[in-house]
């Protein structure tokens, strides 16, 4: 049992449940090693999408509600909050405290968090976005304990 | 929220930690789906194995003490627990209360169990059992509560 | 680490969380070598009745869908299943896989199910069924893998 | 689902396990209304040696091992970690991220970091402190996300 070298190190380790880490980090190793970037990225959309079809949101028309509907989600399993901001040509997502750094390791960045675009694409269309719209990964801030990952809805 | 039909039918959906739960079903459709059984059971074999290089038991003589230090591993991930006997011509490793079926549903039986088959094998090589054994999964009793899987060690 | 002599006794071992087990037990100890069991009782039932204040149940006239609300609540804490049933002179309620046994140890049946009391009173108060009805603990049936505990709500 | 107002306050509230979290604020609001701070202190410093006689440590002579296998403990219940350091007159105690201010809230600053004092106590006499030393709190540090609790041990 090393120490953790400090708080940060500590959160890293202990976000995912122990039950898993131990399995997800092998998985990590598998898609690091045997596949591209690209193809794990697909595949994490796709593992996003089929999560959100199985926890559909009620039917909303605000903003604020559909934040709220997500958070209730991501609540119950323990990966963190979402903010939903509508820019002028956008809707951005800002999410918080995933347990997915912790789970899939820093080397995974390149593709792990395309788990959560496929998730809110999947939700933004069944909440009428339409299909040409996309949920696009635009930026992954470090700068805080934890990873906020951010994406945006955009043709 | 249905309720469950029984406490079996609880047990089956809570042993998964509510956190990974949705992500390892949603991981399991699209290996039933995307690839072959055979492929399915050699990537949970490999995943197995790492999981068990990441948990390198302290050299042991005794079979005793080998299960209670797998034990010792599987408790600290809340992975069930095994009992290990020494048959004429096997060693004979029947797993309790794994939480795989919880995590990746019924419908994986024909592959799921295969990460716990390279589990063993990783440790038991590592404890000196000579590289040209292998562990096999040779039962799933199915008969209690939950799965309970049967493998053997041998030539 | 000792091997758990079955599955019930692992299930038993393991239903409660890793993080407050050790603590719990202690808690257990303490009130079983410190307070009488009418003292003890009495504590877990207002313990009760604040979770249950804590999570208030959405309005609902039928009892499949306070029952459904119910379970709902315990499933977000993996706190097992109620199943409620109307009989001709009382409301019969029957809860499945509690961790309190887990949490709590089997020297706590005569006061920790008690928690469970103070909840559906408190919910079923809240629901319409008048100050004067009381829930009461009717049997534990420890026949299955876990205590099964029945509750009635009566004048 | 009310969302958080920060990352900050996102880890006070999921730090502890959810299927305790209501029950241990319950507990927190009984002991607050209840009964005395210091009660409450006494209480909980019982809970903590009672918790360390449960997990004892393998007899060790250095700090840093002895330190090794607190940590283990804390981590096998994800309750942190903790820094040991031998000052000139004192063995000085810092623990990181406990979940109990997650779990009985900030309410509880006067009474729950005796848990860990009590359990730091128990396993330095074990170790051979001496039992005329005592562990005292000495300070909260609610500088960083959590509170980091330092104790000292001295005559």
């Amino acid at each position: 049992m090393n120490r953790p070298q400090s708080d940060h190190d500590y959160h890293l380790r202990y976000r995912c449940s122990a039950q898993w880490r131990s399995f997800l980090g092998a998985l990590a190793h598998e898609m690091n090693t045997r596949i591209e970037p690209d193809q794990s990225r697909a595949l994490m959309r796709r593992l996003g999408a089929s999560m959100a079809r199985n926890a559909p949101l009620p039917t909303l028309e605000l903003l604020p509600d559909l934040e709220a509907a997500m958070n209730s989600v991501w609540a119950g399993m323990d990966w963190g909050w979402v903010e939903l901001n509508d820019t002028n040509d956008a809707l951005r997502i800002v999410h918080h405290c995933a347990p997915i750094e912790a789970a899939f390791g820093s080397g995974s960045r390149a593709w792990s968090p395309a788990v959560l675009e496929g998730a809110y694409e999947q939700w933004l269309r069944a909440a009428g976005a339409g299909d040409r719209l996309r949920v696009q990964q635009i930026a992954t801030d470090t700068a805080s304990a934890e990873p906020v990952y951010v994406f945006a809805l955009a043709a």
